[in-house]
């Protein structure tokens, strides 16, 4: 391998990498060296000078298929009335699954949504000579958080530092700092407010204490109990009640077997140890994700959810979820660009004072997925054990 | 609202949906019932015909900015060699932090990359009238697994099942089925197999139990400790051995530096409960997943993950990272559309008998992103301590 | 502190240390050393040539106080019919609250127990140069079970090794062995079958691989998930049926309003990240490890449980709960010394033959002791809120 | 089993039924139904006059072996200078091994232990109509913390009410109400004041509100995530620092070899998703609590940890555990009693003020044992590879 050549390098323009030329040359360069022929991927609308802070080395577009489901209604707080729902997917029956979750819960009424809190993280981790040192300093912490928040908010405009908590493991000590972020989902804001106040902190405490930006606990970009308990981005609540006869009426099961299927449900998800209790949140998420140019890679965190339900005496079936790490932005990142923005525009929640807006549609979207998938597996067994086999378990 | 005109529905052909005409229908519709322009969504070039087992409803497309990585020189069994990497994204520094990542794996001669093994799942839970019957049916189970291979395999002429695990609760036996699915990720497949091996056990089985196709520990779309421990996908190492004077010369920080820093994130990771003690690896998933027509919710399963080093007594620094439930496919699915088959292809990837190979590249790719974000970590902190108040630490 | 004198050592006495006088002889050195008295800690009436193999340095017995619960009506395979029940304890009401659990379920027929299996660990990690060695190695594995199993079960007499286990995590192979046990709890047994497997392997393996005996995933005397799946020690169901009338005259709240409250805590459970959905398990398991010579440590992972319910068409309550890591034993370890034995005698289960027995016992005692609190809970909570506010939820 | 006779009852009086005579009745009761001898089980030397709050239905004692380990050097806040440690155990090598732990602890000057906090917890769920109102009943309990306060604080005249967590599932408020508790445990304190506060939450907060005085979220007697993060009890660090030539010459392995199968240990851990990625605190944690009369079902949670170590440029070993929710008391429950005291006073801990005293007492134990069982099996496994094939690895 050492003396083979070296494979060239990337086209790359120091004083102007975003325009057209350079997308096109990479496309060649690319096509060139993989052999791979791209007249699809060239075939994009996007003005590449909008991609600066996008998508660095840009040579073409992935085009993902967007179906159309709805109307669905909702009864939020800032969603309020039908809404058309478009899911960036190639997973065949997603988008008409969910469509036919969202036509039930449009039948009774809509899904009632609720965003709970909403913040976002980075936590660092600073370093002592012994556990004595690391109790003391958060101490320290907790007695100047006004002036901690003075200089991390001096970097933001739109920041606003809400609580840190504390946590201390060894001669270390954890701090999460929480944070307001607007319409943005948040991420470098926080980073950048993090940074400038560990730098105030580590000029003003006590020994000058070392630090590390991020020490593993905000799990960016992966899931961790510690974002099930406390919320990171929009922790929201879709919820429903639903008559026996409507959900036969549409979806095929009674309530009651729904409900059984729950607590089975409940108890596989224990046994295999799962972040989600529930269907396949992912499904929506992502496909929504995609469409409106959110940072995909944060399905990761908002996949985990909690699914409660309960059957009231009355027959109906109340159903819930709830899910706390709903990362979204509907300013900012991705949320621009053309097609991002068109879908966005779909949904009444391009820009600024529309994120609450939007986290509540994707927990509407949601729980129509659950609806539809759990119903679409009891059904199934309905028919394989009941027809075939003449029982009749609920 | 029981007085409001319903919202009207979505357009469709019930003879075929799949053409330009309804594409652009629905897109008209969509426009009308949201206001919203939909000048780019509409500028695809994806022959609806295509789309049948796709998407439903489809109106148009996501554009999604592809960036370019490498060169990567990839040591596997099935990858060898210099890789382009196509990354599809909106996250500004993510494909150039992953570039740089890719200059040093390419630097030391590449990663090596290994596929464990690879499965795919679907796990049925039978019912019983108390937990005796439910482990005499587990036991009925073990005695029968060539007769419930044959009725699972007639349904495939690619799949094959692996092994059969059983897990008793109470008066449940969940069994978790066990595919081989060559280049496809085999969730229908596993599903329809599954359901003929299920209603073959139903009807052979003593006193024909009861069963619900899906017990929830499949954990299809959500994250799981079962998954972690039990390959849902492919099970993917990626290890490379770094000369402390090169990871200096290219990244800032020094072995010991990073390795100290991975101490601290063993320990935040534990703390936080964290489904993957490693950096971003959800960040070069989902961006390769997007490129190249995976079922991106599947992030919430892949993005799992286990780093393991090691500071070697010569100085040299050993990094590793298990991806235990990497679920990918070269064949069916999104595989197919335009840009996506065109990015595969990028690859060396599209279609049959790749599937390894392309598992190799994306834990690769994922390895390339850990080190680079994993040392912008460690430098920025070591700019802000050792350079600003002259402390030293490691 | 270097300056001080040394603190004394403890007395030992190198020919035989297991007699009343060098008992006698500590008590006398740690009241002297540290002023307290020690008048009742010497009243034991263990015969310390017994404690060879149980307690080093033996100088005085805790005395723990027991009490007598039951009778506790149990159809399980092995235990059937009812029993007195020694629990030992210092916490006020637990005896009390479990005696009235077990007034239920006898008043019900009893309570229905199955040892779903049972077996215990040794894992071992073995350690090559790079992923694919490793990969090869489990392989190899594979291939030899017989040979290992033949090097393992040379070590022991009663000892068998059922299956090996692998997993993979960069460039090392975990092994987990699993034991049938005989009536000890297999700790010992298991390690020394396994080192002389390992030992085995190591010789014969390609490349004489390197190896730790533990590799830290048989976690012994911690919870772990992979015990929730693979029972380490006897995986027991204990379930019972109960009707609605008895549950309101015994135990005050209605069925209806349990099962509402078990809801509740799984979604309490789960946003917790309990690994116990129940009420209490620990407290009736340590209580009978105290009283019969268990290993009380394993506590640890014992305690881990998976309630599951169901409220039936006619108002009964389907009550069960599923233990996966009862590690018990009624031979060898602390089951022979004195009052231990006794206690076992109590149960009819002293010695060999008797270990499924007492597993049974155990989850039935359990399950009285969930019934028990988790009534208590809902009937404070019903007087609270219905008596004092007239409300009436169920 | 309907004709069968009833088994008899228990013998009680309700008059007083703390009596010898009741005991004696009750120990000749459980012989004669049971078929046991119940010679050593009667020879305690309790006075039963003191059991009341400790132990309903007295018969006897279980006679716990211990043995005495020591001296062991700590250099706390609270514990200062060589202990003598009562360890109450069945188990062969146990009192051996924290023995050789704790010679090596005291030869490096002794274990610098830290309590970082202490809590005890009760957790209430509230239940609203939908998450909205769960939501503002939340802001409501932020917004009156103080009369919450008054209201629990009136139940105790030791306890102090800390802070109060809110956690928001459906349409669920989950509050954790944190305590200072004294030298108590504390459950029951905890317990009785946040029922007074629900109380007056329920009869003061907008709609009454319906509650569930433990909503499973303090999972009590069952480890889980939360208190990991949340410290149920004490969170205790302690950590020494060792230089290599004392290691190797007491212990066998090298520092480096320790600190690589600490590396293992952590990869193995995270792999079987263990609660502590430790040893075995919870064997030490076990002898110590039944030797002092604390809550042993509190080892279910008392014994979750986390290892965290570093291997320093001079080659010193730094060895830490945290334990997050050691529960100990040294006042109220068992302490009291005869041989449970004497063990608390050789500890100089019995009674009030000494709590934080014994919580370092029993982190410094914990930590001698995780050092012996390490390096136990690295020295084994030097053994096995090293000698006998020659290799020379770490």
């Amino acid at each position: 391998m050492a003396d083979a050549p070296r494979p060239p390098r990337i086209p790359r323009n120091r004083d102007d990498d975003y325009t057209a030329e350079m997308a096109a040359d990479r496309a060649r360069f690319a096509a060139a060296q993989t052999g791979a022929p791209l007249d699809h991927v060239t075939k994009g609308t996007i003005d590449p000078a909008l991609l600066k802070g996008n998508c660095e080395n840009f040579f073409g577009v992935a085009q993902v298929p967007i179906g159309l489901a709805g109307p669905l209604e909702i009864d939020g707080e800032h969603a309020k009335g039908p809404f058309y729902i478009p899911l960036a997917t190639t997973e065949g029956t997603l988008v008409a699954s969910y469509n036919r979750g969202m036509r039930l819960l449009s039948e009774v009424g809509g899904v009632k949504t609720t965003v709970i809190e909403r913040y976002m993280q980075r936590a660092p981790v600073f370093h002592f000579a012994n556990a004595r040192d690391a109790r003391a300093f958060g101490e320290w912490v907790a007695d100047h958080e006004a002036d901690i928040r003075t200089a991390a908010e001096a970097t933001t405009t739109v920041g606003q530092l809400h609580h840190i908590q504390r946590f201390q493991v060894a001669q270390m000590c954890f701090l999460r700092f929480n944070y307001l972020t607007g319409d943005a989902a948040g991420q470098n804001m926080s980073g950048k407010a993090t940074y400038a106040a560990c730098e105030w902190i580590a000029e003003h405490a006590p020994g000058q204490p070392w630090y590390t930006l991020s020490g593993a606990i905000d799990t960016d970009k992966k899931h961790s109990h510690m974002n099930m308990l406390h919320s990171r981005g929009a922790r929201v609540v879709a919820e429903v009640t639903i008559p026996d006869a409507v959900m036969q009426a549409m979806m095929g099961p009674s309530n009651a077997k729904l409900f059984r299927g729950r607590l089975v449900s409940n108890a596989g998800g224990m046994l295999a140890g799962t972040v989600n209790n529930g269907m396949h949140a992912a499904n929506g998420l992502t496909a929504l994700f995609i469409a409106t140019g959110q940072d995909v890679a944060n399905i990761s965190e908002s996949h985990a959810a909690i699914t409660f339900v309960e059957l009231l005496p009355n027959g109906d079936y109340y159903w819930s979820i709830t899910i706390p790490s709903l990362i979204v932005a509907t300013y900012g990142g991705g949320t621009g660009l053309p097609t991002q923005r068109e879908c966005l525009e779909m949904l009444g929640c391009y820009g600024k004072g529309k994120v609450e807006k939007f986290a509540e549609i994707c927990a509407a979207t949601v729980l129509a997925g659950e609806i539809s998938l759990a119903a679409a597996v009891q059904h199934g067994d309905w028919v394989s054990s009941h027809d075939r086999y003449g029982r009749n378990r609920p």
